[in-house]
């Protein structure tokens, strides 16, 4: 045999299976993100350092054990076949399985109960044009144009491919939908020949919010503004990396990293918009608009722009402002004149996601009152009214506790914003048995035994020695496979309270445990030569495997509280107010969701004087982008916002960095 | 061995090598067209008919010589490993060789020894900005509009991507060139802070000429109208058929074959622009412009627009509009923020590069003195004055002879265009030993001895027993490989004054030939069944193989200079003139180089008239591309002259059928 075959991969997650050649693929990480649908999150984008890349070999011999997976992965994982995928490759052909949280399931964001507002930007002209023939030879374009000279309208190029078959498949009645001065798609026929069919003369439009972890799209009608789908997923550029430095240095470690990001989330934000359409059986071609928001970093990713000045001071993105793309340009195959609106961001770190936040909890609605419009308020207001107990209930702040930390203070018509690097902590990243919010992930941990009324998991009871039982509920109840931020939060806490942890944020190691008599001293261990807590073991998870809080992990939520909290302070210092004179905290993302307001006390996330005031306002960023989406009053609202938000860089502010250090304790 | 091994192609043209794997494709055409940079023509489209598609195998055994090989190919060139791309596979791997014409050479086309004249359409903006720091973060490309708030310039999102390099290479100051509100090209620094690098602030263009046959492209300078270099090659669509209607009929075969053929222009547009921009040293990034002229059907393949309803009654195109179309969008890898012009077109059969031959002959200027524009007048009508001899020459005729017969009269301010099917007859195609106007090409042939002034090639003497020499000519010199289009007019006409064709077109077969005693008569041979004659024998030719015009040849000529007679006397009787009155007729495209024009009176291609008033202008179509590449008003000339031109739609004429029959005659 002289020939070499090609080494075969057989992939397969969640029943969904994929074979492929292994090609020069640098490692499985590098053959699965680039070969493969599927997505494995790799927070610390490959280099063997987060150990979340978990793969488990069923068949064929992979590349022998490393260094990097004896630190990182605990002997009953590598025994059971768990590899880590950035440092292993195959030796003959394998056999794989991702057990990945590919889908997010039992996401309790906002669902939008009712409409949204609209607004009437959206024109559509029902044209009746005469047939050609031998006399009258004019191009269909030009045909067309002649119908509409009256209107001045701009007719796309991205339009005319399919112009021909419109127009005869209308028998030359054509409905063109128009937004301003741009054609954005032609239909066939005039709505009101087709009774049977009324799905034909609707139009719908898409909102993304694009976050580092997650991504989610919404669908809506854009005549009515009512909701029809929604698709949430993680992000697909996980593999390059957890947080937004880490995917910015992958971009800028190679010619293609950024083109290739570019095309995951692309692809991905088509893949969501696309199952959306066949869920509710519209046609894409009836999609004919798309709002799409997120960080700066992930915008820049999305349009192909280099975010390498966003990560070295002074911290420079290309562009802030907001955008319009044709949908084709960004390969979105929807409507082919479609058109993408890209809200303003107010700086590198200050994205369309916080102003979407802003203008979704209402706090964009201010003093000054010509935002919202009067045709708008009354809709608008009954929607806002819901987070907010008084339009003007300023100041107000707004946090969103997402990969990063953004913080506004809302002060009167003004607002002040800063970007804390908090971490994906809060998210699950980071963290030894971290999670996103997805199902199995202990969202809750209380001391004691929960009421049977509230959500309670198949309940892991303490039934030791102690008296002391811990309880804990999870995402959807499934089995325990780990700890989303509001658990990490609410078992710190707890271990806060029991003097597990002190307040300089040291764990007690089993000995010190067991010497104080400890009641929690039976579930202190060794983990990696440091102590940490059992919260489930082996025989209770859903894993096999314990779920435990380390040492690390404890350091971990401090770095990030610390930030969190000293950024708040900075900005109330910065305005000169007092806790007690803020009136509202918006907690926006879906960590606000489960988080329980006393343990953030507790662990120092949230000042004391603020607990009573917190809204947890869901994923404010996808509602921003609905509205923005839906009115174009309200995409402008975006820019009126940005151009009234100073922003504090806090890299350079000694006032935040001593806050900081303060608030690094758990007082 | 129970693994199949891949078959390779090894292929080799003018020295270039390729190495491929056959995969999947159904013929080495297919295979050569799709996975290869070489261009293989096949007029018929691949159908095994025209036997155009000739390879020759080196090495290796390709699959059996078919039926239509047999047929299409003659005993000495299947001997010689000649065959047909179109219906051979490879049975092992291959070495084969195409001894194509990729390259085109000596052509005669006008050269623009003069620079062209130039509007004012293109601003440049020299713009300082002040450098980013920790108190002055806004994106760059905020700091860049709020430098240019009172211009009121659009900065397109795709030259956002080099923002950040252009900005810092420039060190915040930066050049713009913009077209109306467009900026096309951001370049790094100010022009005169680089003295010894001229270059750096010089902005090119290319002009396009999309034969079916033939793509040319111009590059200039757009500041002064230099022409700086040319390059032309035949079409790389040119293996999925030779003239429009089989074009068309591959692009409506498959899903796919649309956008296939529109990838193989652009690419090949894309390759000729950046050949020139090599052989100049010019940056692409600084070639922000270009301008594309083709029949509608070229034009419509490269924008991707379905050509179907072009080829049916009642022949309506997707669009005949003047558009301006990012260059991003077509794939030309120019300054990311170009612009491509696509002239306007008639109809579905008089496209934007007959237009483009009524503007650079002069015949746009008509009575109507407006245009071109008094500043333009002086440079613009010296040029023009190279063709006309005063540039009120009306009423005047402008034939384009390439794959169509196009014709437009000229009658003051008004003209009437009609397309006539004459085929690609003169051009060489659909010839048995036709080619293109390329090294090798028999241009010219008379009886008799050349004079030694005159561009002789290695002269072919027929020094056999009769009187009667003739002689020939090829381009460059080369050894005679076989005829371009005005060779065969040449040829045929001294055929006809020799009896040897008759007025009916008929061929005198070897036998009545010397029955009669003719002096050729040992010339004549029988092929295919049926009469040829032989101009040069096979020992004298450069292929080895003997140079021949045969009865089917001579069909071919006489269908296609009779649609074109009758074309020219359809419009006169339409603007009810005589051809006395006619006082210019300007002769379009490589052929009429060529063309003696006493041969094409001879053999009926040009009425008798209008023999002494045939003015050649070479290809008026890439000098008319190019005018409107340099100036926006004639760009908006070309809409003028469309929209008083009145279209004939000949298909339907009765007059036109009547004339066709009479005009099929050798009269």
């Amino acid at each position: 045999m002289d020939t070499q075959r090609a080494i075969t991969i057989h992939t397969t997650q969640d029943g969904r299976e994929h074979f492929g050649e292994y090609g020069s693929s640098v490692s499985l990480l590098d053959y699965l993100s680039k070969h493969t649908p599927f997505t494995l999150h790799a927070p610390c984008g490959g280099k063997g350092k987060c150990g979340k890349c978990k793969i488990r070999i069923l068949d064929g011999d992979p590349s022998p054990i490393t260094e990097a997976e004896q630190t990182l992965l605990r002997p009953d994982e590598l025994s059971a076949g768990i590899r880590l995928a950035c440092v292993t490759k195959p030796e003959t052909d394998l056999f794989i399985s991702l057990e990945g949280e590919k889908k997010l399931q039992g996401n309790k964001s906002f669902l939008f109960p009712h409409p949204l507002p609209v607004d009437g930007s959206l024109r559509t002209l029902v044209l009746e044009l005469i047939p050609p023939s031998l006399e009258d030879q004019r191009s269909d374009h030009s045909r067309l144009l002649s119908a509409l000279v009256t209107e001045g309208l701009e007719i796309p190029i991205d339009l005319l491919p399919d112009l021909p078959h419109v127009l005869r498949e209308g028998q030359w009645r054509a409905t063109l939908i128009a937004h301003k001065n741009r054609v954005l798609s032609i239909l066939p026929g005039a709505p009101a020949e087709i009774p049977t069919s009324k799905l034909s003369s609707r139009i719908f439009g898409a909102a993304v919010d694009i976050g580092t972890t997650t991504v989610a799209a919404y669908l809506f009608d854009l005549h009515t503004g009512e909701h029809l789908d929604s698709q949430s997923e993680l992000n697909a550029q996980g593999a390059f990396g957890g947080d937004v430095i880490s995917r910015i240095q992958y971009a800028l470690e190679g010619p293609d990293n950024l083109k290739r990001l570019q095309e995951k989330i692309l692809t991905q934000i088509d893949e969501l918009i696309h199952r959306m359409a066949i869920r509710t059986g519209i046609p894409p071609a009836q999609i004919c608009m798309a709002c799409i928001v997120g960080n700066p970093t992930m915008i820049h990713l999305a349009l192909g722009l280099n975010p390498k000045y966003i990560a070295e001071a002074p911290f420079i993105p290309v562009t802030t402002e907001p955008l319009l793309i044709p949908a084709r340009e960004l390969g979105l195959s929807i409507s082919s004149g479609g058109i993408v609106r890209i809200p303003p961001a107010v700086s590198a770190y200050v994205g369309s996601d916080i102003l979407a936040g802003v203008v979704a909890s209402g706090m964009a609605d201010g003093s000054t009152p010509p935002v919202p419009q009067p045709r708008l308020s009354s809709s608008f207001a009954s929607h806002v009214s819901r987070f907010s107990d008084s339009p003007l209930a300023f100041p107000a702040l707004l946090i969103d506790i997402g990969t990063n930390g953004e913080i506004v203070l809302g002060i009167g018509d003004r607002f002040i914003a800063c970007s804390t690097a908090a971490g994906p902590a809060f998210e699950g990243a980071q963290i030894t048995c971290g999670m996103g919010g997805v199902a199995g992930a202990i969202d809750k941990v209380i001391r004691g035994t929960m009421s049977s009324n509230s959500e309670v998991s198949q309940g892991l009871m303490f039934t030791s020695s102690t008296k002391h039982n811990l309880s804990f509920t999870t995402i959807l109840n499934a089995p325990p496979v780990g700890f989303c931020g509001a658990g990490i939060v609410d078992l710190l806490a707890i271990l806060l309270e029991a003097g597990i942890v002190d307040e300089t944020g040291r764990m007690l190691s089993q000995e010190e445990g067991k010497r104080q008599g400890h009641p929690f001293a039976e579930w202190l261990i060794t983990h990696e030569d440091e102590p940490a807590f059992i919260l489930v073991p082996a025989d209770k998870s859903g894993t096999g495997m314990p779920i435990l809080l380390t040492q690390q992990d404890v350091r971990e939520i401090q770095l990030a509280k610390a930030a969190i909290s000293a950024g708040i302070r900075t900005l109330l210092k910065k305005a000169n107010l007092t806790f007690d004179e803020i009136r509202t905290l918006y907690l926006a993302g879906g960590f606000g969701n489960y988080l329980n307001p006393r343990s953030a006390v507790r662990i120092g996330l949230i000042p004391k004087e603020l607990e009573g005031k917190i809204k947890s306002i869901g994923n404010a960023a996808g509602l921003g982008a609905s509205l923005a989406l839906l009115s174009e009053k309200i995409f402008s609202l975006f820019q009126q916002v940005r151009e009234r938000t100073s922003y504090i860089e806090l890299s350079s502010s000694s006032e935040f960095q001593e806050l900081y250090v303060e608030e690094m304790m758990f007082h």
